[in-house]
């Protein structure tokens, strides 16, 4: 490229820029929580970046800041590029701002070459992608896509705060929030740039991957309950123990998920025995499980299925089992349009075209209710991801730059066309 | 039986009569821990009980209350029989009383009778084998045994209070502790009737059961590693998830205690997996093990095979695993020739013969230093017990009173043979 600056390369450099204060909540980590003045310092900072590629800078009623490229026409649809600027506590400087780093870059490319395309390009910084201040998350992606409840602006913080109040002294206006709402019409496609959060890139020497799906997800509690008993005095063919129930149950999850497609995965994070002595036989045994896959149908015959041997695996012990649903997400795809223009584009830098889902939720779930979108995954060392250890190359971030780039190229001829 | 009173029944009835205050601490349920005002109002009523049965009675310097119902020499050896006065918190009120209470039914049966024997009997009640005050247990029959380590005088409850300093004001004689210890020349046997505290008995709808051992225990923490990761973005293949290596590790621990001999078994009572969330794939699953048999040959072997095979499985899927020893207790084998004349004695009544280990430990466990030991187990409803619902039958203390009584006759043929 001959840009004039290193493009991507110093995307990365300005989520390192951000990593500490005032760029964050706390000295010696980021630690970046929507509407604290750690956000309000990274919104000065990239509208400054963002007026500096050329960009028109606004920030809307929801505490988006919104920088936007003029298209040929004055008020030509956009694409939207964008991430969150927020942070988890003690969390990384790239997941999130890199994608926002990488929009600015692309357009200062763009705006360096002189060059209007038949779209405008608006950079988006959403501030509650974590959702690590508020019980809520995702409000200010949710009020673009017009998709907000207002009732989660009565949210509160761990001090009591609102997400009204708190928005309303950051300078946004919670009573005129609706106000944020794109009007479908005025949006072609929205692209997030991202790292990915997981170890499939790494594994496989791949820089790139594209983002079918951002995974359906069910959260579930299974109980199993045996009877407690003396670990000395009840001989082994006399327990109703629920532990080694649930070890089988444990074993037919993993093996159900390891045979499944749509990249179906189950985990089991939360596990106790129960009362939890060492010389009582629990009475029972209580583990989560997190099931998830491109696809509901997919994730849901999954979780039948386990269903279906948990309480097969209890009743021939004599146990009883009990499996509560805590929440379901539903699969949101991403543009099968867009992400051939990004297999395309990786594919003229010569990069293998890999194609995986989102295990992990982000912005363009909720944009999706507004417009088409793709995700662009780069990626991460070790897969690590909310830690402070998180890490990419600039390399990679080049590739991404330069995949965002081509991708803008190959929108633009099917724009004419 | 002409006895004069209801041999057994009364045994049960006085457990009964102690259940509550001032036999216990706390109103409305049974909690008599070692060395407070409700152990020594229990003493009181043993005292009195054991008195009217012909016995002289006598408080060592330990806090034992002794009770000698003389042979046909005045200076006889003594068979002692004998358990613990003081409970759990909210226990039952026959651990441990009801071995009292026929000791005392059997010897006021004798004196009815006028019958003297070529051994005096003595009856002890022991004041701590819970262990529920004090962080250490059985330091009533370690002083008789001769094998009281001192330095668990000093040892203090929750309100800091020292064994010493509670049983110096109990009227005990902490620097005297050592004139406790019997010498083995004056003891022939120790006979120890108990509560099963499992579900054997009941199972095989027996009433009695001949204990074998006290057995060998291993206390053990298993702590398996992988690496934490994000439930949603790394595929299976992917993952050092230590949640299926425990489950695999619980499994084998199960059948290679299925398949033991000498009453094995294997006990998973505590179950973790780190740091907990749903979200998140454990980076540790850590578990306790709680391993007995009747002989630490059979223990060891077990714990010697599960360990293999914990490591085994780690190394299969690429984690590491540590397995850490906590505990170690010997068995304590019951006395050949003192089972055969309770065999007997069981047959003589009608009864089937069972054998059986005792899981859990026991007086008899420490008085077996000083004297040859046996033990009467005695079925208790649903194997449960630390709990206020231990129930056993009158039939069942009638049965074993007589066992007792039939005990007796054949050790004083086989000492006068």
């Amino acid at each position: 490229m001959t840009d004039g600056f290193d493009i991507g390369a110093r995307a990365k450099a300005r989520c390192d820029a951000l990593g500490l204060a005032p760029y964050s909540e706390i000295e010696g980590q980021l630690t970046r929580r929507f509407l604290t003045p750690a956000h309000a310092a990274a919104l000065e900072a990239l509208a400054g970046w963002m007026a500096e590629a050329g960009m028109s800078v606004r920030r809307d009623t929801a505490a988006n800041l919104i920088g936007r490229y003029e298209g040929e026409a004055p008020a030509a649809k956009a694409l939207i590029i964008g991430s969150h600027i927020d942070s988890v506590r003690n969390g990384g400087r790239y997941d999130g701002p890199l994608g926002i780093m990488l929009g600015i870059d692309v357009v200062e490319a763009l705006n360096l070459a002189g060059r209007r395309l038949p779209f405008a390009i608006e950079v988006v910084a959403f501030g509650d992608e974590e959702g690590s201040r508020f019980p809520a998350s995702m409000s200010c992606s949710r009020a673009i896509a017009g998709v907000l409840d207002v009732s989660a602006l009565e949210m509160r913080d761990a001090d009591g705060v609102s997400v009204a109040e708190a928005l309303a002294a950051f300078g946004g206006d919670p009573s005129g929030i609706a106000s944020a709402a794109r009007r479908p019409e005025d949006v072609l496609a929205f692209l997030e740039a991202h790292i990915e959060q997981g170890p499939v890139l790494e594994a496989e020497s791949l820089a790139l991957g594209v983002v079918t799906a951002i995974a359906a997800q069910k959260r579930l509690m299974v109980r199993i309950e045996g009877q407690a008993g003396h670990a000395g005095t009840t001989p082994m063919g006399l327990r109703k123990d629920p532990g080694p129930a649930a070890a089988e149950a444990m074993l037919a999850l993993e093996r159900i998920c390891r045979a499944g497609a749509d990249g179906l995965v189950g985990t089991v994070g939360r596990l106790t025995a129960l009362p939890g002595a060492f010389n009582v036989i629990p009475g029972a045994v209580e583990f989560s499980m997190d099931i998830r896959a491109e696809t509901s149908a997919t994730r849901d015959a999954a979780v039948e299925a386990i269903t279906t041997e948990i309480h097969a695996i209890a009743a021939a012990r004599g146990l009883s089992a009990t499996v509560t649903l805590m929440q379901a997400l539903a699969e949101s795809p991403c543009d099968p349009s867009l992400m051939a223009l990004l297999d395309a584009s990786l594919a003229d830098l010569g990069l293998p075209v890999r194609r995986l889902p989102s295990g992990a939720g982000h912005d363009a779930m909720v944009m999706a209710a507004l417009c088409p979108t793709t995700m662009l995954f780069i990626r991460c060392e070790g897969g690590i991801s909310h830690n402070p250890a998180e890490a990419v190359t600039e390399a990679d971030c080049a590739l991404a730059a330069r995949a965002m780039l081509t991708f803008i190229d190959k929108l633009e001829r099917r724009e004419r066309a």
